[in-house]
């Protein structure tokens, strides 16, 4: 018989609402029928649903954390935040293979802090799995945005955390971890990745091979890319920003010229590489468990993606097998 | 009788050699007819060129500042590097206009710390200026590498600058001033945006209108983009390498499913727009005297854009106005 898993799913606080989330839930159901899940959120709209009773559990929840709340207060004070209770309920669960949110990053890791730390407390990091210009190849980023202040130990930790994960996941046996830096030359550098440079360069258990470029970050040069949560945020987004940027002009240009079927094929050729939601998806490394962050604006897809990523990984499969 | 200017060009230190750099001097000779230039080089080299002899000078220069320098030393150890005899002459001589050059930034950036600095002792910051969605409209990115480690008085000034240089250059009454950061809201960024960000809401004669994420950095939503040098080099070449890997992912597409010649048209209107010899070249703000940074990999068109670039700045037209 298959094995059968339980995921908690945090409806609260994503920009579409806990529809979105919860029409997600429905797919992930349809789709992976030995998995259950415990729902996180407003208990009349969650039962709603026409969900199989014996497959999903409803945990009440009527709290949000927002961008305008004091995170290490809201800890404390927002006892009731939905986020706050899906870590709980990781922790304390055992059968809980891991968490999918979209709601706040902060809370997320603030939370994941207080209820999912490993034997080790390592300091969670949030990474992602970034498509490169060689076709089924990936590098992970670390830190996406959770950690944006950072000195030279955190982004070892960084180097140890990605390169677990992809020798863990995607069977590279010796991950290249690499810095993003303004040059390949060891000298080249803000003070940070100066200092991590010679660091890494001795740090047992890493195969560093020194500094990516911004240019060539996504050419497959490394397998773990390290960077503090600032500048890992921009890579990220600004990576995202050129794509649709250039996907609307390929539109705009298609139209004009009487070429949509092309360009048409040629947008979809591209977003099935630099697939966006996946851009988009975080994954919570050196947690207790895994949690996957979805973006704010997350569809019911995205949701069902993350499940997927959530049980390759439970499966030991890498990230995007079917 | 139309108005003379003179340009000194730097030929030494970029990745070509000198050949190619004097092929644009060439260029720039044939098509400005107005222009005589200094050219900064090997005598012998520089001589054996068919050049007009009543437009042209030659200062001799054999030496050259590379990665593995430090520049603190050369500036007072490489005493014949083409590049601070350039700056020199610059500096000295009332009729030039400005500088073109194509070696190192580091060397460009402290020479002119020694030999252009304004009345004011601005520190010189390097600027491009980004094609952004909305066509025809630019905005300004303050440092793309020239200052690496910044405090916020820095990022203050950068603000200053990039306002100025919209004022005068592109006639924007009241130039947007914003912060490139991991989020809109003012509590988003590093300890050093969001001390900026408070700095900068009250400063005088800037227009801030808060922050601007990676996603967005192109969307025109600032005239002028304010980040660190480390930052800043990072929107530049992450966005270019973006752009290339899009173009080579669209061109193999084209080839595969027989749509070539289509695909060749959205790549030349795509390079017409992110244009990115432009987006490679850097203009030094804050000096005495205008320099242009071409890219070290330029070419002889390079050279020819970047004179055509000094000369709009002088007579005041917009940066690509013909």
């Amino acid at each position: 018989m298959e094995k059968s898993y339980t995921i908690v799913i945090d409806t609260l606080g994503s920009d579409k609402g806990p529809t979105a989330i919860l029409e997600g839930c429905k797919l992930v159901l349809e789709k992976f029928q030995n998995v259950k899940l415990i729902i996180v959120g407003q208990e009349e709209l969650i039962s709603s649903y026409d969900f199989p009773k014996d497959r999903i559990r409803i945990i009440e929840a009527n709290d949000t954390i927002t961008n305008l709340d004091n995170i290490k207060e809201a800890l404390f004070k927002k006892r009731d935040a939905s986020i706050f209770k899906a870590l709980a309920e990781c922790a304390n669960n055992d059968e809980v293979i891991g968490l999918i949110c979209a709601g706040n990053t902060g809370a997320l890791l603030a939370g994941s802090l207080r209820y999912l730390l490993n034997e080790k407390r390592t300091r969670p990091a949030l990474a992602a799995i970034l498509p490169t210009t060689v076709q089924g190849k990936f590098t992970c980023l670390v830190d996406t945005g959770a950690s944006i202040d950072c000195g030279s130990e955190q982004l070892i930790e960084f180097a140890h955390l990605g390169t677990d994960f992809m020798r863990k996941l995607y069977k590279v046996e010796s991950p290249r971890v690499a810095l993003l830096s303004n040059g390949t030359e060891p000298t080249k550098g803000n003070a940070l990745i100066k200092e991590t440079h010679k660091l890494l360069a001795h740090e047992e258990g890493i195969n560093f091979v020194g500094n990516v470029e911004g240019s060539n970050a996504l050419n497959y040069n490394c397998d773990v890319l390290v960077a503090d949560g600032f500048v890992g945020n921009q890579l990220l987004k600004i990576t995202e920003g050129s794509a649709k940027n250039f996907i609307m002009e390929i539109m705009k240009f298609g139209k004009i010229t009487g070429n949509e079927a092309v360009s048409k094929q040629i947008v979809g050729h591209l977003m099935s590489i630099y697939n966006f939601e996946s851009l988009g998806a975080g994954i919570l490394l050196g947690a207790k468990k895994y949690c996957l962050k979805c973006r704010g604006s997350s569809g019911p897809d995205a949701i069902l993606s993350a499940a997927h990523i959530l049980l390759n990984i439970t499966e030991n499969k890498t990230f995007y097998e079917n």
